[in-house]
């Protein structure tokens, strides 16, 4: 059983180090989202990537370059309130920090972006059940061969999330994440994964696989790590995010 | 009758000079757009402004620096297939034009911005009368003292159009435009115009009045003028509008 912390409560607790983990099931009926921070002279072609591709990079919010104070999540502090960061640097492995206030700089700018931890507490809530968060592990993400728009230095493929659903469940399960557009909204594919380039479901790029039963289909949503490809692939020099599953825990609620 | 134009032969009337008017209840079924074009170094801020404040600036489109070609109305140029433009230069009156080709910069970025004709339709469609519609005047709009969240140079409050609705109706319009985010989506303000600012409907800020009968309420709408009037407040020192009511006609279907 997951202590149902505050949001607020879980931001302190990352804030004085002895919350380190993943933020999945956390803080539940609260919207998590996933960060980027670029230097204010990339922003731009970030932003317009993310109105272009309003599926895998549904913003939550944009902080004014050099803020760290989120308006979704009232006294937190950006820099410190996640359980842990990735620092970029062109060429480097990815620096992994619990704060990054010795990386602050008056030009990042903030990019909050929905994450699919809203709509999958949406689907558990209707009675369809989600075999990754039984098992406890890391949903299974897929690099694909579906485009998203470019802007300017920002361009490459859509990274999805698959979850098996009974062929039964399919429809609603559209339904209900088709409401949602703020946090991926409804799937982008449904079935036959090798349309989308999918060669091995048993072979997922990010997460964990998961086994496929043969009275469901595997269905796939956009995904928020893709921005996080997208900006690696732009060989921007330098850049933050949040460490994989260690979201930003706002005080939106899900609803 | 209006005649009911394709959107690619009214564009193509507008093109060569012939239609000059404005575009509503042409093309029927289309999405119109409101449109505005600021120099790059102003298209971060204002691209923020509209993520900020997706009721008044639900965004269709960006295009990219330079180019006059929309994915939205393919084969369109922005330049020269709208029925009318006003060039503005900072301390200066407006200039209307019919072309703005030959003010074209490689650094002019265009804004595509969802627009009330679409749900206007949608709202007849079930029923639900208009009389402005009726009475073929320009819907009334007000400026109000709802504050738009600031986006570095722009900030402002939002301007609403108001419609008169059936008490029995009023429901019914919130469900209908609530469905329809992308064209400035449910109401923002319901009765009580004083309370947002406005102290007498009979004479609004911007288009024609209209009579309020005693089983009517007043219902505001987010409006489409809202980023003209905060690119005025701004001092841009040269930007680029669609003349009111003069809109670019998509190909994108309303429904």
């Amino acid at each position: 059983m997951i202590e149902p912390y505050s949001p607020d409560a879980l931001r302190a607790l990352c804030r004085s180090g002895e919350f380190t983990g993943p933020t999945a099931g956390h803080a539940p009926g609260y919207v998590q989202a996933n960060m980027l921070i670029v230097p204010r002279e990339a922003a731009y072609d970030f932003l317009l990537f993310c109105q272009r591709n309003p599926r895998p990079c549904p913003l939550v919010e944009v902080l004014d370059a050099g803020s760290w104070r989120p308006r979704c999540a009232p006294g937190a502090d950006i820099r410190s309130d996640l359980p842990g960061y990735r620092v970029h640097h062109l060429g480097q492995a990815p620096e992994e920090v619990h704060d990054i206030t010795r990386y602050w700089r008056d030009d990042l700018v903030t990019f909050l972006i929905g994450c699919s931890f809203s709509f999958e507490e949406a689907l558990i809530h209707a009675g369809i059940a989600l075999r990754h968060i039984d098992q406890r592990r890391n949903v299974a993400m897929y690099a694909t061969n579906i485009p998203c728009q470019d802007a300017g230095r920002f361009k490459g493929n859509m990274v999805v999330s698959m979850r098996p659903i009974k062929a039964a469940d399919v429809s609603r399960a559209v339904e209900i994440t088709a409401r949602m557009p703020h946090v991926h909204g409804a799937p982008v594919h449904i079935g036959q994964p090798h349309v989308i380039g999918i060669a091995d479901l048993a072979r997922p790029d990010f997460g964990d696989a998961v086994e496929l039963m043969d009275d469901e289909v595997p269905v796939f949503w956009a995904c928020g790590v893709t921005p996080q490809q997208v900006a690696r692939q732009s060989a921007l020099p330098f850049y933050i995010s949040h460490s994989p599953g260690k979201m930003l825990v706002t005080d939106a609620r899900t609803d």
